[in-house]
């Protein structure tokens, strides 16, 4: 994203130029909270993107410098996605999207969810902390 | 937005789905931070609403209980719109957002926007009070 095609120099307006998108911070999600990291895992995941808005997803958010493509050590044919220092600084943003669903979704909070909304209630800084120490340590199950 | 549209029942999807459009969380940034109300005030932002998108963002809004839209007491021929509880519970997200941007967009942070940064940066939990106070006290602007 070039500098001068921002709309505004507002800091909220910032944000949402990159991720503002429903699509792009599900993918966030995914390889934050839920240990994806291939082309194949963001298309198997519950709310059913199409290949096509993946792709330019993909691209804008490593365009934008939020994600890192790196090759897959086991098949050099396929790419692997992570989040860079500044993808990973989204996640104090994302305990706070949990925290207000969790009050305000009229569905019951999910079974493997209800653990890291309970740790979030509590104490949100340590949260964000072993997320990101679990992220950098590459575990591949978020064991939260 | 009825419970059965939703495309699952990840926390994160749920705020998505109701404001993962950057949009409508411009729409709620004017109303908390920028103490607009009217549909004048919106379409006179930065970065240039279209008059179709803001009249549908503002009907979504609506609709997920997010804002409120109430008479002009001097011109019952104007709506205002506020925060509901639910919408101001998303104070803490944009402080996030706020944060997040200080830390990495290229632009410098405007002007109006450093004393609100800088008290995000010492305590978050009070300026999400302070925020909140402030919004319910109907103050017409934010003195950050």
């Amino acid at each position: 994203m070039s500098e001068n095609r921002l709309r505004s120099d507002c800091p909220v307006n910032y944000l949402l130029e990159l991720v503002g998108d429903k699509w792009s911070l599900l993918i966030i999600r995914d390889v934050l909270l839920n240990a994806k990291s291939s082309y194949g895992d963001f298309l198997a995941s519950d709310e059913k993107i199409a290949t096509n808005i993946l792709a330019n997803r993909l691209a804008s958010l490593e365009d934008a410098g939020l994600i890192a493509k790196g090759q897959n050590s086991e098949n050099r044919t396929k790419y692997i996605y992570s989040l860079t220092e500044k993808g990973l600084d989204l996640i104090p943003l994302f305990i706070e999207i949990i925290l207000w669903s969790a009050k305000h979704a009229p569905l019951p909070i999910p079974e493997d969810r209800k653990e890291m909304v309970a740790r979030a209630a509590q104490d949100k800084e340590v949260l964000a902390m072993e997320l990101r120490e679990h992220f950098l340590q590459g575990k591949t199950k978020i064991g939260l």
